[in-house]
Parts: structure tokens; C-alpha cells; sequence
């Protein structure tokens, strides 16, 4: 397609994004393996008009390498293949997306044969959305649910100090020639993002999103990052959460959201901790019973759009067909911060 | 222990009032592992003071009999046991009781022996709670989630129109010497029962629970039971209830919530649908990565109860260890209702 700049507009197809990105990566000492997986996951949500998980993300994961709490040189290996349904993936210090792409097709082969499979990626670095893990397993026709810690800002439900993380949970279901059923969220309120724009804007935040270090409800943004963010759907989002922590941190023998903070330092860097990815193959759950399940799940998804409901993730599919079909437009800033990312490597970090 | 009447309440050991239940349902033509598996799950909540799924239900099981939308005489069968990691139970028309008791031996073998395995039950009534599933896991040391639909009563976010089910989930994690984490919660705001009781006491509901039938907001509890409930949590607890639908109904190859109350015809009888129980082995997951997952779990929990907040089912197992040491005591009217439903079975049904 070529680079066109439009008014401020600069435009790029989805494959020179990916290249780009992939380029910046290189320069910054990443091998190839961490940064074709790393630009991959970029480029999508770039491309999905995800603008929190697009290039935006490049400056925190090389910031992440400049503090060494990342291994851009990691070579991810499957570290235990024994176990019928689970596959182990060690993403040996390096990315989640790396080690998740090496996983993932003895988790496609593992699911088919067994019904369901697990896969596991211990010591990684997850940083961005999972929406990808459980869109890969769609590709493939299978169902799947995506979950991680992330670090302790969050606190359980009646409680008064942070412990759990924002901890995201994401679960796909594939469908017949369509952008598959996928739902990826925060199990927090709010993002901490998020409360940090309130923040710099000056304004108070709603109520029901963060108590204060006292464990006193607060308004009030500094005071709420001081403190600690409130799980969503009260006891109930919190019990999901706390489910989180134990399935993907402490039963997969890693760290919890806790151990990941306290390991690190800081909140501004990307965490090390542990990732699950279950997969379900629905032919072998349905076993044709009542005819094909891709089939009637369509007829659900149906009576959910007629009603005026919306299914989740139709935003980003639209931005990704505009995206395919017209390319990717970034402003005159992103751009020019890209190139001098791609010409910079590490020493593009302000 | 022998039966004591102290002033107006009765009381019977765990044992006495399982014999009662079982002789009760059996009474009622149910044969006996029909019987014997409904008994158990009655008398434990009866035993763990969760009143709304104790002796109280022993009514709608017999009306649901009574209206032959489950059958009294049905013996499960495992209908699949082919895939590695999945056991398939056909409830045959029966409660998902008996059912969930004839798989539960081969998803702890199938558990063990992959890392973790799921157990179907289709065609099946659920009309107890889901935490007797996920503790008969933790019992044999696995972790493990359940999930079913209801009958639509729920609208799905952003909606007009019932589509969901109150769609309840569970997940428990074993505990070396102590009760197991535990919860089990309706992925809608309220439960169904709630509102009655509003409806009955003549008082308006909270905010957020409820829409009228022309979708818009309600706190009339008539309007309420005409409309739908909201699920808990806004979009995202819809998106988990839609997962419910599409995971434990349609994946399954047995029915959505509303295609359960399409055939059931009311909501004030028991449901038949499936049932989806997924079994995670915990050493099997960690690999001892960082020693024992149990010990670890432990640490958190600590975190969890330090801070003040609480972790879910303590009430029940509080009154579960009285009930196992003191007895369970019934009212005066309790009693009666449970020797007339042992005297007259079905009869006894006003």
C-alpha cells in the first residue's frame, strides 16, 4: 500500500505497521522470537482501534527492558509436554506472547485429542490484552478462556488494602465466518489507566471505584492510587478475581499479583507472573447431540442482537475490517514517535 | 442422638434427617438413587443453614415430579466416556444429583490422570445450589468450577428482553485440614426469590436489579417479575452469564435457558438443561514450581482474612460444624411439612 500522509494522517498497512513495530523491537535488543510475537499483539490492537494495547504500549515494554525486569534476548521452551491435557510452556523471563505462540499448537493437538487442554506460561511478562490467546484458539474452531494476575491494586471485598490485581479474564467462542465471540475485561472497576485520567484532568472519580490507604471509600484520584481499586460486582467480581489468583498464580506454580509488585517495585513496568489458557473443543463437548453447536449458538447470539444488545468486541472488529480494507491511520506524533523508536531502540525512551 | 423437642424446635442429627428426606422422596416414587442423591444435597443445606436450598426445596422437587417434568424412576448413565478427558452422564430425564454422583469417580480419575477433565450432564433437573459439585472436587484434593443456565430471566446488558438464566457458577480449592475456598454465586443481581419477598413485604426494590417489560428500570417487583433481572456487574457479568449459556448449554449439547423455560412453560418449576463441572489437579498444574500450591494457597487466604474481608461459604461451614456436633433443628411447622411428606409423598403437595 505504501505510506500515504493524509492532512496530519499518516497511513500504513497493517503489514508495515507490523514491521515497524517489529523493527523497534530489534533495535532495543529484543530477539526475533520476542519481537515478531511482541509487534503482533501491538499491531492487532492498533489495527482493532484498541488504542490502550496499540504502539502506545512500545515505550512501557522497552521501559520494562531498560529495568532488566524482562529478558529480551528469552527463548521460550515447552517445559513439560508429559501430561495428557496440559502443555507447560517456560516463557524463560521473556514475553507472554512469545511463549504463548510456541504453546499454542500443542494446546490446538492436545484440546482436539482430548476434549480440553491446558496451557500453562510460567515467568513471563504479560502486558497486553488477552483477547489474541483466545481469538488463536477460535482460529482454530475451539472455545477457549484466557486468565492472568497482574499486580496487587485492587482490594478484595470488604477488605482495606490491595492484593489482587486487576486480574483480566477473557473467554472466546468461535463462529462460522464471522470475527468470533470475545470478551476480555479488567475484574477491577475501573482500569488504573483510567482513574489516572481522571487524575490529570483534575476531576473526581465516580463513585464505587477506589478506597483511600484507610480503606475508606474515596472520589478522589490521588487518594484512590494511594489506595486501592474496588473489585467490579462487589463480592462477587472479587470471588472471580480471587479465582484468578489461585487457577492463574499460585496453582500453576506462579506468582500471585502480590508476590508480581512486590517482585518488582513498581506499578509503571510490565509484571512477571504466570498465565493460563484453558481450551474446550465444542464437537467433542456437544458430541452432536442436539445437532452442530457452532449452529445453535448462533441462533443465541441472534436473540441477543435483535433486542437491541450488543455483542462484546464488535467495536474492534469493525476498526479491524476498516483497518484490512483502508489501512491503519496514525497521527503525525504516534509516527514520528514510531520512527524514532524503530531509530532508537532503548534510547527512544524519554 | 434420638429426636429432642426443646421448646418449639425438633431436633435431628445430620443422619436422622437424611433418612427423613430419602423416605420422604421415596415416598413420592422416587427410586433410590434418585432419592438418596436429592436427600444428600437437601440435607446439607439444611445442615449448613443455606435455608432457601434446605427442606424448603423438598416442595418443588415433588411438584416438579407431580407436573412429570422429571422423571421419578430415571437411572443416569454414562453416555460417553470415549474422549480422554471428558465423562458424559445422561441424567435420563432425571435430578442432575444422581447423575453428578455416578461421573463424579471418573473426572477424579480422568483429573488425575490428565490434569483436568470435565464432566457433562445433559438432560438433567438442577434445582440445588452448585457448591455441593465443587466440594465433592475439593474432597478429593482438586480444584474445579461448575456451571449451569436456569430458565431465562435475565436480561442479557443493554437488552430489553429475558434471554439468560440467574445462571449460577462455582469454583472451590481444597484446603489441607480446613473447610475448602468455596463460592457459589446467581451471575444476576437478585435472585428470582428475592423479589417475591419484596413483592410480598409491599416493598419497593433497589436500584439496578430489575427492568419493567418494556425494558426500562424498575423498583416495582410486579413490574419486576413481568420484566427481567440485571445480571450482577453490568456488561461484564453478563458476558460471564452469556459464557454460562454458551459453555454449560449449547457446548454441551443440551439446552439454553430459554429454551428451558420454552419447555418447562413456568419459572415455579425445576428446570431441566445440563450441567458442566470442570476438575483441575492442582499438582498435576504447578508441577511443585515453587513447592506445594496448597501451602502457597494458604498465605494468600491469610492476606485475604488479615485485612478483615472474608472468604465466602464461612457462614455455612460455621453452621455446618454445629449442625454435625448439636444437631439440626427444625421449627414445629418445618417438622410437620417433612413427616407429612413422608407420610402422603406426593400427596403432601397443597
Amino acid at each position: 500500500m505504501g505510506i500515504q500522509i493524509m492532512s496530519d494522517e499518516i497511513k500504513l498497512s497493517v503489514a508495515e505497521l507490523q514491521n515497524r513495530v517489529e523493527a523497534a523491537f530489534n533495535k532495543a535488543g529484543l530477539n526475533s522470537v520476542q519481537a515478531g510475537a511482541l509487534a503482533r499483539v501491538i499491531t492487532a490492537g492498533e489495527r482493532d482501534n484498541c488504542k490502550s494495547h496499540g504502539i502506545y504500549r512500545i515505550d512501557g515494554a522497552l521501559r520494562t527492558v531498560q529495568a532488566k525486569k524482562v529478558d529480551p534476548q528469552a527463548v521460550p521452551e515447552i517445559s513439560d509436554n508429559e501430561r495428557p491435557a496440559i502443555v507447560r510452556v517456560n516463557a524463560n523471563g521473556g514475553f507472554a506472547n512469545a511463549a504463548f505462540e510456541l504453546g499454542l499448537p500443542h494446546l490446538v493437538e492436545k484440546t482436539k485429542k482430548n476434549g480440553l487442554a491446558a496451557l500453562i506460561i510460567n515467568n513471563c511478562t504479560h502486558f497486553s490484552a488477552l483477547w489474541p490467546e483466545v481469538e488463536a484458539l477460535t482460529d482454530h474452531g475451539l472455545s477457549g478462556m484466557a486468565m492472568c494476575p497482574s499486580y496487587s491494586t485492587v482490594v478484595p471485598a470488604g477488605g482495606t488494602k490491595p492484593l489482587l490485581g486487576t486480574n483480566p479474564f477473557a473467554f472466546g467462542w468461535p463462529r462460522e465466518n464471522k470475527s468470533p465471540y470475545v470478551f476480555d475485561f479488567a475484574t477491577s472497576v475501573a482500569a488504573r489507566g483510567e482513574i489516572e485520567i481522571y487524575r490529570r484532568a483534575g476531576k473526581q472519580l465516580p463513585e464505587g471505584w477506589a478506597i483511600d490507604s484507610d480503606g475508606n471509600p474515596t472520589t478522589d484520584p490521588d487518594a484512590a492510587l494511594a489506595g486501592a481499586m474496588l473489585p467490579f460486582g462487589e463480592h462477587k467480581g472479587s470471588a472471580i478475581s480471587t479465582m484468578i489468583e489461585l487457577m492463574a498464580g499460585i496453582m500453576i506454580g506462579d506468582l500471585t499479583s502480590k508476590e508480581a509488585l512486590d517482585f518488582l517495585g513498581t506499578t509503571s513496568l510490565a509484571p512477571n507472573h504466570g498465565e493460563l489458557i484453558l481450551a474446550f473443543c465444542p464437537e467433542a463437548f456437544s458430541g452432536s447431540r442436539r445437532g452442530n453447536a457452532l449452529a445453535a449458538a448462533e441462533v443465541f447470539f441472534q436473540s441477543i442482537v435483535d433486542q437491541g444488545s450488543r455483542l462484546p468486541s464488535q467495536r474492534r472488529y469493525i476498526a479491524r475490517e476498516q483497518a484490512n480494507q483502508n489501512g491503519i491511520f496514525l497521527s503525525k506524533q504516534e509516527f514520528e514517535q514510531l520512527e524514532k523508536q524503530q531509530e532508537l531502540g532503548l534510547d527512544s525512551i524519554n
